[in-house]
């Protein structure tokens, strides 16, 4: 059986959007209702189409501008697609409304349904897709937090970025979502299109999946998933979907207990573990093991041509620190091989600072952020044929000891540096571990970043993250 | 054959020292001379003693009060310590001037001794090894940064912390010790005594070793070490030491490449990683695997009495998250136990929001930082029978949409959380994993760290460290 070739282009471009649910402030905790919330979000990402409440609560102050109906049916135009914020009971009868109104398609928030211990959640649900079925009403969830695109203003959190970029995502967790594009983006990686599916009760991940695989906005898929109905579908599309793009796939509940904590959050039963790795193992897709590995490789793939195997060359300030990063790499199935005996003659040019050593690692000991050596050193490090790409780490506590003994700030020093970093051709990735003034080293770190260049926490997640941006074929960086 | 038994408490407190090394600025890089950096550091660090400044090159402007001396013979009152900043070739002839003086201990600054590829570098090792040991001067090195002890205001850089703590530290690599005292001061580990011993030609590691383990100030030790020229004794000392307090070690120089990498940093013989491994497991010293590491088990060991087991209380809000992060436990030989049916009961009767579940791990869902909710379910958790520990993740992101939700503030949420967590009786940590707002991050982080609770940058760290705080026997915090 061939997938069947969904076309979900409409899904991410509703001319009206209509929340329903309560508009009632909270008086006692100060809450904004959730129908509220979606709106602002909404307004905020500048979405054009028109935007309706729907509420038997009526009109509300933080309402603002748009009016409120007190049912589906009394408002005058058109609604493509409705954010259900009700009680999970009142869903059927509002879903019945929208199949009269010719709604295309509704993201379900309310919770309450399969997910819940209760059976009854699990009818509601089913009745809830029998309605949509029979009405031609696409379901995202329920449970779930719907749609963020961007691009045509779709959007599920008031302060969630509003600049489109290249990463897609499907993800059976709106926490899980939310992380991503905040984190993705603090490191420079930004979202095309990304769905909060939830209980998946109608649409399903495969599909999504195979729309993001056609996407021409897409160019990176990340996954969050915890169990699916459909393997061999699933299975299908993700093999298709990494042979058009990186995929990169985090799976919630592999252990029984994550397991069972999966089942009670979207009543999905995740399956086994050793099935789920053979499927993403023969589909080629990249596992992460959580969140910040999965926002450290999407980093990789966004930022870094493939570096063409894994021997590094290690350059570092501190000779203590740079044999324990030594090993750390090791571990991780890295090489520090030694530099090619031209790459040695070159840097005997630059490096005869006391301290410092020709090999690899190199220690750059006094000599660190000193540009007179930098540039010179980086050429030659660029054009070394023993490795295959260039980890530098900073540490700021020396970058600290420079300030206070050369009198230079560590902005300077930045600078100065990147200008030399643009000219090199090598994949090139920064280190920046915390060790002191956590706000320079967010500093240095945010300028790596926006010079294009990927700037991990710890040698750990850069290891990590290089290693599937290796083992993936594409030869360009994708950002 | 036993160790003798080293009263090493004269060096931590010297009446005078003496900083030997040109004092002229150089005019091309504006950068302080060395020996002029030693002695602001000490003077930043409030040494009482009397400090003396020995230069051939005469006096400078930076020097302040000191006087310069043109040698060492020169000075009219006695020199207790010495701090070479010299070119490595002359450092025998002053030390034999020292040994005329009288002084009783030599910290080595200048590099250029074994650790270099140079045979002569070797040579001069040994020559300065003779003189000091026939005149009775302990060299602390050479290749090292010396001491750091803020008691007694001795200090290798003017920017440490002046605030002695209860961490004693031996440190192969000068780098890594001002990594750790950076690092671990920033989570609220402070120092008593820290020893960089660099290429360890006279003073051994277990000497300092076996000093701190009788050093009353000291109550946890840290250790880094590239290589011992007498594996016995330091096995000892490290045994003896665990004996007395919680030692942690991070290994320079397990892989070959490492190893290669420490012999030209410390001139040492790594040895073979088995051989280490099976030295450290017999010792009962717990072995990190990189500085990070190091600095998280500090300070799991500084706030933390130990946890009996590996049972988790593991709360959260985003179902997603929590899913993944009971993963990563599992994954980490923790496990997320069902809670005790009496803690059911009671945490029944506190959350009953939709998205809430009572079981294990904890979904706190839009409950997340309701203090009404949190002060009953964190007494409750408290008494459960069937978990040894709290682990709380704070999802940033979240922490931000109930600013916006709820506009309340992060750092109100955090102190009424922080009143309800003083009340608290079983271990509790924290995790707040980076993703947006890093500002905010480090501001909840470190009202969490006065409030004196273990806070991680990721699972993985807390569960390593917690490894180790599990593994030890000792069940009260050393801080």
């Amino acid at each position: 059986m061939e997938n069947q070739k969904p076309d979900l282009e409409w899904l991410f471009h509703p001319r009206s959007i209509a929340a329903i649910g309560s508009t009632r402030m909270d008086e006692s905790t100060g809450r904004v209702p959730h129908t509220i919330f979606f709106i602002l979000a909404l307004r905020r990402l500048g979405y054009q189409g028109t935007l309706y409440m729907v509420s038997r609560t009526g009109a509300s102050e933080a309402a603002g501008e748009e009016k409120v109906y007190p049912s589906l049916m009394d408002i005058p135009g058109p609604v493509d697609h409705v954010i259900f914020c009700t009680p999970a009971q009142a869903v059927p009868e509002i879903l019945e409304d929208c199949v009269t109104k010719g709604v295309r398609s509704a993201a379900i928030f309310s919770s309450g349904f399969s997910e819940s211990d209760d059976p009854e959640g699990r009818d509601l649900q089913e009745e809830v897709l029998r309605i949509a079925r029979r009405g031609n009403v696409r379901i995202i969830g329920p449970n779930c937090m719907g749609i963020y695109c961007p691009e045509s203003g779709l959007n599920f959190r008031v302060d969630l970025p509003n600049s489109p970029g290249g990463a897609g995502m499907i993800s059976q967790s709106g926490g899980m979502a939310m992380r991503a594009i905040f984190h993705g983006t603090e490191k420079g990686v930004g979202f095309s299109k990304v769905v909060s599916y939830g209980n998946e009760s109608d649409l399903q991940s495969w599909e999504i999946l195979d729309y993001l695989a056609e996407d021409e906005k897409t160019r990176l898929i990340l996954v969050y998933i915890e169990g699916t109905q459909d393997g061999r579908a699933l299975a299908r599309s993700l093999k298709k979907a990494s042979q058009a793009k990186p995929v990169l796939v985090l799976k919630g509940g592999l252990s029984p207990e994550g397991n069972r904590a999966a089942s009670s959050h979207t009543g999905s039963m995740a399956g086994s573990d050793p099935l789920w790795q053979a499927m993403l193992r023969q589909a080629k897709a990249h596992v992460a093991l959580d969140v910040n590995e999965l926002v450290d490789t999407a980093m990789t793939f966004h930022y870094l041509k493939r570096p063409a195997g894994r021997r590094i060359a290690l350059m570092c300030i501190s000779g203590g620190l740079v044999v324990n990063y030594t090993d750390v790499a090791v571990r991780h199935g890295f090489e520090i091989p030694e530099l090619a005996p031209e790459t040695k003659k070159n840097l005997s040019e630059v490096i005869n600072g006391p301290g410092t050593s020709f090999s690899n690692p190199i220690d750059m000991s006094s000599l660190f952020f000193s540009d007179r050596v930098y540039a010179p050193m980086l050429e030659a490090l660029d054009k070394d044929s023993n490795t295959d790409f260039t980890l530098f780490i900073i540490a700021m506590e020396y970058v600290r000891g420079l300030e206070h003994q050369y009198k230079v700030s560590v902005q300077r020093i930045v600078e100065a540096f990147l200008v030399i970093v643009a000219k090199v051709d090598k994949p090139f990735v920064v280190v920046v571990p915390p060790s002191i003034d956590e706000e320079s080293r967010l500093a240095v770190e945010r300028a790596f970043l926006k010079a294009g260049i990927p700037t991990f926490l710890s040698m750990d997640g850069a290891l990590r993250a290089l290693s599937a941006r290796i083992d993936d074929p594409r030869e360009e960086a994708v950002g």
